[in-house]
């Protein structure tokens, strides 16, 4: 194949292939459209990921992602800044935002605690976040880590950490997603949906 | 969201989000891995899209995509230019080159006749697989497209064309796929095994 493609198709289809959801069919697929749409989406592509490079950082206070440091939900003062909504991931805090689900502020793990993959907590931003939880302006420490076993660790342990601040720390309910079905659930959510059933 | 990952995020996002066989959730994925990844992969990414951009154009012989035009197929002195090989896509030129089925030269159509998608002949470059055809060493044009109604439409209309012109018009054989386990085979493809039996 090298001999007909060339080194630098084949370079942008590695490359490609790198990224979540692309294996390397889809990735020869996905570089063979952006030379067919050169004008339209590879010039403009190209483009935005200089940007990215130029401009996109890391918020030094919660770890989010964005042109500035601190980062615009950091800095927004319309936000409730007794509240701090942990995550493991930008992802997770993207997807809270787009349900509007919090108004306080954020902040991102970089992950859970995984002894098989060797996550530590010093590989996490941890010790920030213990800090943060002593600010005498936090009352309300959220911790919205996913229900699996890592999340769940990772939960446990930091609410062992911040024991000694004054903060209530909570974490997300368990339940029926909305539109779903009892019949497809599994038995530890219907339990937990039970358990904690609210008033209609 | 757009207050919380900017527009430059978003850009990059929805650009991600028209390479084939990415939705807008897994563009943001992309997004988000490539931002992590920014020394190791977002900016060889931008690098390689960017050569593409400079270098990549398509084969004014054969309609391949390449550094050169004619392409590295076209000039290369050990290919046989008795044979073109017709195809769809340059993805299908790839797939044959992949599988090192061929060692005549190709032309690729652009796509398939489709009159429900408004492809008609003018939209491809039949006219000039035609001229092709007529180049007095040629003595053969294979017919390598998809076994699909469109495909098998837009066969018969080239031979149709091009039947002044002095070669043979051959197209890929039908059969059973190696590997292929007959019990999951439509019976099309299992007639078609069975007439074009070989001597064993």
């Amino acid at each position: 194949m090298a001999s007909v493609t060339g080194p630098e198709i084949d370079r942008l289809i590695q490359l490609l292939a790198r990224l979540p959801g692309l294996g390397p069919r889809s990735a020869r697929r996905a570089a063979l459209h952006l030379i067919k749409k050169r004008e339209a989406l590879m010039t403009p592509l190209a483009g935005a990921l200089q940007v990215a490079i130029d401009k996109i950082r890391v918020c030094e206070t919660c770890g989010n992602i964005d042109t500035r440091s601190p980062c615009t939900v950091c800095t927004d003062a319309r936000r409730d800044p007794s509240i701090i909504v942990v995550v493991a991931d930008v992802a997770d805090l993207w997807a809270l935002e787009r349900a509007g689900a919090s108004s306080g502020l954020y902040h991102v793990l970089g992950g859970t605690l995984s002894p098989l993959d060797g996550v530590g907590p010093q590989d996490l931003t941890i010790d920030a976040l213990v800090s943060r939880a002593h600010d005498p302006r936090v009352t309300e420490i959220v911790l919205a880590l996913n229900a699996t076993v890592d999340g769940q660790t990772t939960a446990h342990y930091i609410t062992d950490l911040i024991g000694d601040a004054n903060v209530r720390v909570t974490r997300l309910a368990h339940g029926v997603p909305v539109g779903g079905e009892l019949d497809y659930l599994d038995e530890g959510t219907l339990s937990a949906a039970m358990r904690q059933r609210t008033l209609f």
